[in-house]
């Protein structure tokens, strides 16, 4: 698969698993993963996953993504900009913009992994 | 300095440039660099610069930034996500909201350059 076509089933991947049971995101993070997320910073699966499953301000949510943008990058990885909009608890009247950075990094074969993300919602 | 130091500079830099004399942007890549700009993609600091100059629809332009989060990558660079908004041509009742990522590499000493950029209006 071209870096475009991984970057983009990641992104799927990621929001699918996200809109539905983000306990499951834990695969997707290794020990030296970093996230920003609206300015707070965690690194490690353990202080990631507890951010997501514990400090969003919403219960639920479902991503609508707008544009995906794919670059290789240096070290072999795949940089990816996402933009779109999520509807958090149901407030559909209420969609909130976002970005998202992605920086993949190949954990052998077809597994990636998540180096960079760092997320803004966009006013 | 801090990646963060270094990145948050990076950008202040970078937009001054860009509203101010744009062709000066020339020395922040390098024939690696990549540039998507609303899902057009350009390589090489030729291909990026003749783009920057007479691809956009717009003659003069002000970034204002509202958010820049930065990382260190594994390749010992810095990613960051950028986002604001742009008035083009003066048209202040109009700002456009953008996201906006870098990823720089570091040239020598304090001397960086952008290895990846990929640029998007939000709507």
């Amino acid at each position: 698969m071209s870096f475009e076509q991984v970057g983009k089933a990641f992104v799927d991947h990621y929001y699918r698993v996200f809109d539905s049971d983000r306990s499951q995101l834990a695969t997707l993070y290794r020990d030296a993963s970093m996230l920003s997320f609206e300015g707070k910073h965690f690194q490690g699966v353990a202080n990631i996953m507890k951010h997501l499953m514990e400090g969003l301000s919403f219960q639920t949510v479902v991503h609508h993504v707008g544009s995906v943008d794919c670059q290789p990058s240096t070290s072999s990885g795949i940089v990816i900009l996402v933009t779109g909009n999520i509807v958090a608890d149901g407030n559909q009247d209420q969609p909130l913009n976002f970005s998202q950075i992605f920086h993949l990094a190949n954990g052998g074969g077809n597994q990636w992994f998540v180096t960079n993300d760092i997320f803004r919602l966009v006013f």
